[in-house]
């Protein structure tokens, strides 16, 4: 490939707790305001953008509106005629407008692409909003007429690790835990000034409701409004761009591995299928040891930091082995002694993760690249795992049917 | 790049006479069809298949189902894994699939990729569908409480056209009254079995309703189900595939130009953009030029086909001269002198295009350029333009926002 060597360049997330349905504001305006802010915080030249990817899941249900990509040529004058796409994946729709700037850029295509990932969901109350969700699923089969499809779905994630190794829902409780206490170091997570802690995160009851069998509101991410903006450059961009901002182009972060599988889109055939696997869910696992490899990275021990895809405090327990950390079945051990902590021998989630930081779904992968970026860049402020080198990040959609893993790291 | 040449190694589309409302079938069965279709049509082993890329404007909206790359995964045990992903960008969103599926071939990540173009549109009444269609513009300000929000900004493209240069509309009925024969002998044209003639398209009252404007019914696309499987592949795959087929690698399609730009979303911006140039939509003619520059095509008379976008005949109107096939304005100087028609000069949509073969609008696409493979490998039947070699395609999304020009040819 002409360009194999892809840099992040940085960009900018939106306040996770903001509602902009309330502040009457199009998810046009969101998008305006995440690119505007990556100018500020890059320094980029408007005019070296070459195109923008836009993940999104289902703007067209939240806002009535699609073409997405297009809102981009409206945002400075000199973008009229700029390419520009809009992606879907569900949940994973940013991780995959991001995996397709990648391939534009090492095809020589483009040399810096703007990926902006996108969500405004708060124009729905929670039985609408999760309705919506379940077309990330197989809809007529798995949700269709359904309460809150999706936290029934991770349930079941629960329940089959219950099933085959067993599953005290304490360490869900700590992951919660975790999480928001997290998000209280970032000054962009929705979560920051939310009350939260052990007891609470174990009640099952009125101050904490049962969503469906071991899923509670605590063990859930919340409906979040925002927008990431984030650069992938070539390394002749790269190299320009770290020579204006007086650095080595070494320091500048770049996508050293990544993985990107497919899983049937019924829950219920991934887990016939993984029966008789070591991993519950195989794909998930499959994205993870692919990245590893194309990263030349040996096992999670190489890694500084993971950001993870906890939509659901299940989702969180499965990567915990997934990714490497423990046996298969024992992410329990992680928890227990610590490792996932900010201190830990390797930090989970120090945003604060999906649960802690918010999930406006589309913008979720842009998101967790974008932390990836500010950890290796020593940028992270109090959410900083200091000396971060390398980090992975780990976005799923659907029931874990679209699974991308990017490794960022450096060369220094 | 690694690899600069990308080919076409043919596909399938699905009778867009059928509707998979009525028949009760989901989208994803639609899908299946279309990718079963494609192995026998082109007997590529499924085992080869590397990703599989979706286009799809709004199937959230016509059928309550996003997240469509994870169907992939179900259609075959041996796709399980593979890499997925879904593109939009309105009714370009079969393109936009397109051209990102050859960057990543380009870029050397895989070799041979499956392109799905697909939409359900059927199980909405043309009052919803048209409404959803709106979310392909800005939704708020150019669409909300409008009845046929298209209709009426393809009409304004009429209007322009008759401001700035006169536009007699009888010149639009013979664009209808072309691709409705055209789709006579298209064996999968929705229209094959309508009735048209040239008096029935200058009707204006209770046989052809006005719409409004000078749109009436005959001026616009049907609301169409299908969709179309393609493959595009590395030249090392072609010429495995090729010695497969017993045929030198020079008889295989491939895309030999593109380009591909967006306009600002609002029609009023655009037009009052271009209020000093040459061409009414300057941004779309920028995808046409581009297309020939990187093709090495020096204008129109070095091609042999054309399948444009008609979603209205007022797009394919503006279609003429944009290609350059008259200068700007002149549009109905090829009308006039039967260049466009199945045996003239330069035929455009001798598939029957938007009007006569359908418009399932994230299908659109691919099936141009499953037609344009057609046309240059000769196998395109009854609408065989006799010798084509070289075909010039152009998708556009909204109300021509997104633009997107693919020229296929052969070295032969």
């Amino acid at each position: 490939m002409k360009n194999e060597r892809v840099y992040i360049i940085g960009g900018y997330q939106t306040d996770f707790a903001r509602n902009w349905a309330k502040e009457r504001k199009h998810i046009a305006a969101m998008m305006r305001e995440a690119y505007q802010g990556s100018i500020e915080a890059t320094d980029i030249y408007p005019g070296d953008i070459k195109a923008a990817f836009i993940g999104n899941f289902a703007g067209e249900l939240y806002c009535m509106q699609g073409h997405l990509g297009a809102f981009f040529a409206d945002f400075d004058p000199r973008f009229v005629g700029l390419p520009t796409m809009r992606f879907e994946a569900a949940c994973a729709a940013g991780a995959i407008a991001a995996l397709s700037a990648m391939a534009h850029i090492q095809a020589g295509i483009h040399d810096l692409i703007c990926v902006i990932g996108v969500e405004l969901m708060k124009t729905a109350d929670s039985a609408k909003g999760g309705n919506y969700l379940g077309t990330a699923a197989w809809y007529e089969k798995e949700c269709f007429g359904i309460e809150y499809p999706f936290p029934k779905l991770f349930g079941k994630l629960g329940d089959e690790y219950d099933k085959r190794y067993g599953l005290d829902n304490k360490y869900l409780a700590r992951i919660a835990e975790i999480n928001y206490a997290n998000a209280k170091n970032n000054p962009n997570a929705q979560t920051r000034d939310w009350f939260m802690n052990f007891e609470h995160a174990c009640v099952k009851g009125k101050y904490n409701s049962v969503i469906s069998g071991r899923i509670k509101v605590t063990d859930c991410s919340q409906i979040t409004d925002g927008a990431v903006c984030l650069y992938l450059a070539s390394e002749d961009y790269a190299a320009k761009y770290a020579k204006q901002m007086g650095l080595p182009l070494e320091k500048v972060p770049r996508i050293i591995g990544w993985g990107h599988t497919t899983a049937p889109i019924e829950f219920a055939k991934k887990i016939a299928d993984s029966a008789n696997c070591e991993y519950v869910l195989p794909m998930t696992r499959k994205a993870i040891t692919d990245a590893y490899s194309r990263a030349g990275v040996k096992d999670c021990w190489d890694l500084d930091v993971i950001e993870t895809h906890d939509c659901f405090t299940t989702s969180e327990y499965m990567a915990i082995d997934h990714f490497g950390l423990t046996k298969p079945g024992e992410s329990f051990k992680a928890i227990e002694q610590g490792v996932i902590e900010p201190r830990g021998k390797l930090p989970i989630n120090p945003s604060g993760g999906l649960i802690g930081c918010g999930h406006p779904v589309g913008a979720t992968g842009v998101r967790q690249l974008l932390d990836a970026y500010k950890q290796i860049t020593g940028t992270a402020g109090d959410y900083q795992v200091p000396g971060a080198k390398t980090v992975a990040m780990l976005n799923i959609g659907g029931s874990a049917t679209t699974n991308v893993c990017f490794i960022a790291g450096i060369d220094d």
